[in-house]
């Protein structure tokens, strides 16, 4: 079977009978998962607690804006859907930084014209992949559906239907859960023993906000950029989307003096925003009503293992590895997790036990060190993207790339840019921090030595 | 009101009316609350979800046999209740090594004759407990309630019983729980928004296994030292009990070639305690039997983060900090919440919330260090004790704790024989181990000198 866009034509042929396969969660990995389950010729049943997106694209509650690198667009290729997608994001090949002062100086993310992200809505992307996933006439989903139990021993999951208050006991081959940081799935396995977990909060939460398109449906701000403004201990971004809007997001403790809770009222939010984004203000004619009509998110990281039982049931995603977003690598991450599971089902078909285990292995490791990663991002965006010190060592990153383009890479492209797993990047990071040091100190050597004949010679 | 002993007389005398406390756990740490709330005046209602232990001593399950030490006579004290449980204890004053030839080495603990851990049944302790708490007319207990839910809001408990299927509401001042490792009212905190949690097991469980008194009630080995048999990787332990028998406890993987599930039958089991317990198995008539009926047991870490919500639920104990057992310290430090959860209630006597906030920032950063210490002592009492290098720096230590006692005082001598918190005998035995070295270093250079001085000298 070749690979094609899904989107638009009619149904997909699947590759032959494999087995059943009840997916849990209908969000960006089990859609993507679903498609990549229905080319493979597994029967897939799929279930998602919330009503159907594409009825009402506002039903995924607000979240942050998402950014697909190469990662997440290597996956949509591999289900055929690049092109589809492409169509939907804008690039952003870089970070524009907001000083206090309005003045913005713009970062280039890599080297090359390709090297960008895409902003896309979450809710867009949702609706192309779910459509794509129910071409397959071996795939099927059903909303409003709870997971309200699972039996690993025997691969049966029990729904409550939202509508009906019915349940419903579903048998198959396995479980796949991607249902999110608050799987369902997995608070199930956790009750069981010896199964290791932990979600850990930052103290910071999030509100997303909006920058309207001008009347025109122009951008208000560079479109092909990442906005930032970062303010040592918070910070607000803001991320292009294709009708000319962007969506805002500020990061900001949840207690304190300086903080959510100290804005009381809507004056307190206007001379908040005036202050510390000055030339965002203005663009934000809604500013206070949004501020207080959307909710303050928190941000979550969760680790967990076994991310399986019994070759029956298998975590997926964020309901295995859910990280804070600062790295963008949340969505891609979890659409790299459906490539290598179905990499991992092709090389061991018949037994899903070994194919489960062998996912874990392969992916914890690196879900590990991207959980790592994204945290220490958050600093980096918040507290030193404004910095002038910063700024060099990312333009020499880059003048070293561009020297040695296939023996030094910067991290930030590593991750973003290319597939390396994520724990060998921060691997050749270390090692490639150590080689830089070796040549400064050389070269430092070098000059000290010409120095010294220089002075002996008499020169 | 004066401390003394609760076992035996009449009623206490609570010592005024305060709030009314709902607690939940009727287990070492929760029994000791009571008598604690009790003397303090607060009317107390308790909920075990378990039968009464003293209908049926075997109802609260098998566990790991313990050892009380200086934290947690104390704690003992200050219920009234010291003589009552020294009279139910036997002391150890050192480890006993037993080599696989079946030679045996003491190790004291200390330096003193008081320097001894107190092995005692944890059901004698807690029907001592539980008989104390309610001689207080302002304590009742109710067993068979199981916690269903919890509202932080109105500090309403939901229980169901076990024997009518009923559920009730009980609405208090505020909910203590201490309802151990798998904290039902812990799992209703974590599913509220920013709750930080972690659950860690060790890929060692542990089985217990019994050594009978002869038939003279006598000990057949050494009575006072807590026995250990260091294998390497896995080892058994065995604690006295009042009556003559010791109780075993075997730490194995569960998983692999060496480990529980290696052993398919009962002459698996008798070879592999011949080979590795050569001196133990002829005192253990019933091993073979006793080890496929009694369950393997997991080793669970636990911690969490709040402690408390809103001044109204409170976590205690195993409930919010579980450790494995290998410092015989987790009644111990739930015994010592219990006395600084006290303390802080005195200090803060009308406002809960500061009270319970307190507690936390008192004791949290300590059970922490405890966690690490806990597993850290497994490495050491499963690998080193056998060891000579161990034995000599054991040695060593108790020297300069002889010579400098107010000085230098062994991080195993400040977790078991004092009350020094947790974190800060971690902290002091950093700069203890800085300043040998320092010391070592200068005699070092001292006698490199005096060595120097002799030789140019001429001597």
């Amino acid at each position: 079977m070749t690979i094609r866009a899904a989107v638009g034509g009619g149904p997909q042929e699947p590759a032959g009978g494999r087995g059943t396969i009840t997916l849990v969660g209908a969000g960006l990995g089990g859609s993507l998962m679903a498609i990549l389950l229905g080319r493979e010729g597994y029967t897939v049943r799929g279930f998602e607690m919330r009503p159907d997106p594409r009825a009402d694209p506002r039903a995924g509650g607000r979240s942050i804006n998402l950014a697909l690198s190469a990662r997440g667009m290597h996956a949509l290729g591999e289900a055929g859907l690049l092109d589809a997608i492409t169509a939907l994001a804008v690039p952003m090949r870089g970070r524009m930084i907001h000083a206090p002062s309005g003045e913005t100086a713009f970062q280039p993310y890599g080297t090359a014209a390709w090297h960008a992200n895409h902003s896309v809505s979450r809710a867009d992307l949702n609706i192309a992949l779910l459509n794509a996933a129910e071409r397959f006439p071996n795939v099927r989903y059903s909303f409003g559906s709870k997971c309200v139990d699972v039996d690993p021993d025997t691969a049966t999951l029990t729904l409550l239907d939202a509508a009906t208050g019915r349940g419903t006991d579903v048998r198959s081959d396995a479980i796949i859960a991607a249902d999110g940081a608050y799987s369902a799935v997995r608070r199930q396995l956790q009750a069981r023993d010896r199964f290791d977990y932990r979600q850990s909060y930052l103290t910071h939460g999030y509100k997303e906000l909006t920058i309207p398109a001008g009347a025109d449906g122009a951008f208000r701000l560079e479109k092909n950029a990442l906005h930032i403004w970062p303010r040592g201990g918070f910070m607000m971004i803001a991320l292009p989307n294709i009708d000319g809007s962007f969506t805002c997001t500020l990061f900001w403790p949840f207690e304190g003096p300086n903080s959510f809770a100290a804005l009381a009222d809507e004056r307190d939010v206007v001379r908040f925003f005036e202050k510390n984004f000055s030339d965002a203000s203005p663009l934000m004619p809604d500013l206070a009503a949004e501020y207080f009509r959307n909710p303050t998110g928190s941000l979550v990281t969760i680790s967990c293992s076994p991310w399986h039982e019994a070759g029956r049931v298998l975590l997926l995603g964020d309901a295995c590895h859910a990280v804070v977003p600062f790295h963008g690598q949340g969505a891609n991450a979890a659409f790299e997790d459906c490539v290598v599971l179905r990499d991992c089902l092709r090389e061991h078909a018949a037994d899903l036990g070994t194919a489960f285990a062998a996912f874990e292995t392969r992916r914890k490791v690196h879900t590990d060190a991207l959980a790592a990663l994204s945290i220490a991002n958050f600093e980096e965006m918040r507290d030193h993207t404004a910095s002038r010190l910063f700024r060099a060592r990312k333009s020499l990153e880059k003048t070293l790339h561009r020297l040695f383009p296939s023996w030094y890479v910067p991290l930030y492209m590593m991750v973003t840019f290319t597939r390396i797993p994520y724990a060998d990047a921060v691997r050749r990071e270390a090692r490639q921090q150590r080689l830089v040091g070796i040549a400064a100190g050389s070269i430092l050597l070098l000059l000290t030595l010409a120095l010294v004949l220089c002075i002996h010679g008499g020169y």
